[in-house]
């Protein structure tokens, strides 16, 4: 079994440092969660420009290059609303180290973002969502399906494409937890690759509370095959468990060190 | 699903301030420990006596009324190599708050703690193993096959029955991990219980990784149904993924002090 992927989720609108940032063109606060994302072990950036509706395409420019110039050409996912700074970004990408991703597509008016990844030989995060949330699992791989067939169609390989069930929020959906980790078994046992957004688990949950519902969470989906997720690579307990599960998987090889090596992320400063 | 059930193994002849308690028939040290673990949440106490060839009998009946009558008539597994001793300990044993366990039968020697089992109305632990650690997930769901069906000759219920795919070490069968967890699975889609040591997980791995490592693995497997263990319940490691699963096992109601709550136990001061 392969590795499991990490995404840093830390350079996000919603971080009111963060937008500053981006609202000044500043690069400094940008460039420090990304180094301390890479130096925690993320294999990806997500690059979060909320919906960006006025300069989006300038301001996803800027940071693709930004980050790629910084760090050896890391990987990153691109993630907004705005389909043209989506695509913008994707013009300026250096695939070198990694493919872009596109962050995300869904079942309902972003699927044509699946054709985008096609057009720009891209990975692209599909949601397996339509309208709100899934009913249940017939739902949630109904998309799953279509979305792969419009995958195929758009030229991608199966493997370009990152199945998202929708982490559920436990305060409110805690009976459909099981649900949506069998949809990541389900999506396993046919050969796709699974991912999410692992703190959607804990929102609204005490803070102390949060990682480790979040890391049970996530032992629990990596026990049926979860391949990703879009989490904070500097949380250590998010990242012991995906240590270990990775060592109980069989993908790294056991050491008594193993807690401690940080080999595992995107070699930035190589 | 039902909440995980929790099976206390620090009375154990290994330690030897127990080993020590056992052989002077000390209260004292047993006491405490089974208070410790109770008070941590165990729903059982596991009374380990080791061989006991010489006088298993009286050692188990001592310890079985001992612990009875000082906790409320408190669930025990009568955990012994002397078949004679545990047959002893089920002539003495009340099971007006829960079964005893016999800890435990195999498919191969031990098989007829199965017939016991029934004889007494007591549960079992069904390792599923002949001679030494089965090759395969095809083999050990043979051994469960066997023994699940010599238990409904002996009068059984199935949920009499804790089948235990038998936890193995990391260092030196990180390869048979996954297989391990998927039986847990199998088992469980047969409807049937399971159960296991925990910590031979990390046997041999350093200190401060030991807790990790096995609610780790405790995690994974939960997430295949996983529906008991036997575990140091004073581990808070442990504890707090026994619980965090629960909640999202959707077994017990999330409440934001879920984490401090300690109902979940057996009362032993009820």
């Amino acid at each position: 079994m392969e590795k499991f992927m990490i995404i840093g989720e830390r350079i996000h609108c919603i971080s009111p440092v963060i937008r500053k940032a981006l609202e000044e063109r500043n690069p400094e606060p940008i460039l420090k969660r990304a180094k301390e994302q890479l130096e925690a072990g993320a294999h990806y950036i997500d690059f979060n420009i909320g919906p960006a509706e006025r300069d989006g395409e300038e301001l996803m420019t800027w940071g693709v290059q930004l980050l790629q110039k910084e760090f050896n050409n890391v990987p990153l996912a691109l993630d907004t609303a705005n389909r043209k700074a989506i695509e913008a970004g994707l013009k300026v990408y250096n695939p070198i180290n990694g493919k872009a991703i596109i962050n995300s597509a869904d079942a309902g008016g972003r699927i044509d973002l699946i054709d985008l990844a096609g057009e720009y030989q891209a990975k692209v995060i599909a949601l397996c969502a339509k309208e709100g949330i899934p009913k249940d699992n017939d739902e949630r791989m109904a998309y799953c399906q279509e979305m792969l067939e419009r995958g195929l169609m758009a030229g991608l390989e199966p493997e370009d494409m990152l199945f998202d069930p929708l982490c559920l929020v436990i305060k409110g959906m805690q009976d459909q937890q099981m649900d949506v980790l069998e949809s990541i078994r389900m999506m396993t046992e046919m050969g796709l690759l699974t991912t999410g957004g692992l703190s959607n688990v804990s929102n609204g949950c005490p803070k102390h509370v949060r990682p480790i519902l979040d890391s049970t969470w996530l032992a629990m989906a990596m026990a049926n095959g979860f391949s990703s997720a879009i989490v904070n690579p500097c949380d250590e307990e998010i990242m012991r468990t995906v240590k270990s599960c990775d060592i109980i998987r069989n993908a790294s090889l056991y050491a008594d060190s193993y807690l401690e090596l940080n080999e595992g992320g995107f070699a930035f400063n190589a």
